[in-house]
């Protein structure tokens, strides 16, 4: 059995598209935060109870986070074995830098540390997703997760350009890139003379990196990219411990 | 000038004895969140205003996230430069897959993507808190990241065991470890008889796996891992390519 999750909510359009899409190929439930949870961390809700409500056929909402999702699904709300988990489908891109706070990427983080085959996909658009484009993807990737499973510890972040179907010019297998921002902070006066401040930095770009997520979505190709948890840069280790094994620390 | 930063809050105890600490030696400013905001996500408050208040002496409030208090300190708050971002000390260790989702790190996580020397530094203890300790390394790594900078693109994630500082046997460059927890969920009916879910998993101890962060602190070492923001897992790219360039998708 299949379990759709996602971080914008189980009324969001995107997660209802992808289950009409693997239902049809594939047995699946949907168990999903029942209000929209993005930007949220990745910790289990430990210090309440959760409740979940079977909303209708194979949806069930839950009052937590999309981690607190997979994990009830995963090991108590079904009798089946769940064998693959996809997050999505997330309205708007999950891609470079945004990968390590993303709710959509976290659900699938969860899925890989308890062990079964998971995959995040989202929609590169701000508004007028087109989100049957998306599902038409996951579908052909479940396809082949299914068949040939995943490399250990690796989860797939999928990144599908907001056109139609046959407008896509291809899929690339990517590593993260890298935006570009503006530090723009906007420091007002409010109604009572008191000061206030405004983040508003927005994107402007990114890096000119090639083989990214961002290189190729925005050149109309899916992109795949291939995620692990181990943040640990191995390139410096050697190099950090000259820097701090020179020193007497005791 | 050093921004010392936390996810605790600016109330708690290891914020006051890292600036003690530092301020001997170095000018300093603490930016700190209104209250604890621990396990809180990387993402920025873009949707509301934020109000910064002048506790006493070097230290402000924000009503946000770790990662707001960065932001707003390097871009606007001071007029001196802030030529190094240490978030911490926090009570409790930030080590192995919970690197992903630490408020403390995630501060770091900011000072670098701004492009400033960053350590994130946390007291590996449940209660009892030796923060001396702590504090005592902190200024040491100060001492050495400002006279030699640090590599690219890159943070220290810093452990420190709960020891006197002469109980510490020395100090390892690791990389993350792998947790083991145990998956319990509790099922309960509620007094009015609808049906609950409580997550109970708990750590159960950890892969035995050389020089990681886990293995050096729970052996009395201070632990330094060198952590960067990507995600992409590079040793599987190839195969990828393999098992997804061989299907037709258009």
């Amino acid at each position: 059995m299949i379990l759709i999750t996602n971080d914008d909510g189980i009324q969001s359009e995107g997660i209802k598209i992808l289950y009409k899409e693997i239902k049809n190929k594939y047995r699946c439930v949907v168990v999903a935060p029942d209000r929209e949870r993005s930007a949220v961390s990745r910790a289990l809700t430990l210090y309440r109870p959760l409740r979940v409500e079977k909303i209708n056929g194979d949806f069930y909402s839950v009052d937590g986070t999309p981690t607190d999702c997979v994990n009830l699904a995963v090991n108590s709300l079904f009798k089946s074995k769940i064998k693959m988990v996809v997050s999505g489908i997330n309205k708007g891109p999950n891609m470079a830098e945004d990968v390590t706070y993303s709710g959509t990427v976290s659900a699938a983080m969860e899925g890989l540390l308890l062990g079964i085959p998971s995959i995040a996909i989202s929609c590169s658009a701000k508004d007028g997703f087109i989100f049957e484009t998306s599902a038409k993807i996951a579908l052909k990737i479940i396809d082949i997760v299914l068949k040939k499973g995943l490399p250990n510890d690796t989860l797939l972040n999928i990144n599908v350009p907001n056109l139609r179907f046959e407008e896509l010019k291809g899929m690339k297998v990517t590593r993260l890139g890298k935006k570009k921002y503006s530090d723009t902070i906007i420091e007002k006066v409010d109604p009572r003379g008191k000061k206030y401040y405004w983040l508003a930095g927005e994107e402007i770009g990114y890096e000119p990196l090639e083989n990214t997520d961002l290189e190729a979505v925005y050149n109309g190709y899916v992109s795949i990219t291939p995620i692990h948890l181990d943040l640990t840069n191995y390139n410096v280790i050697e190099q950090l411990k000259k820097d701090f094994g020179a020193i007497k620390f005791f």
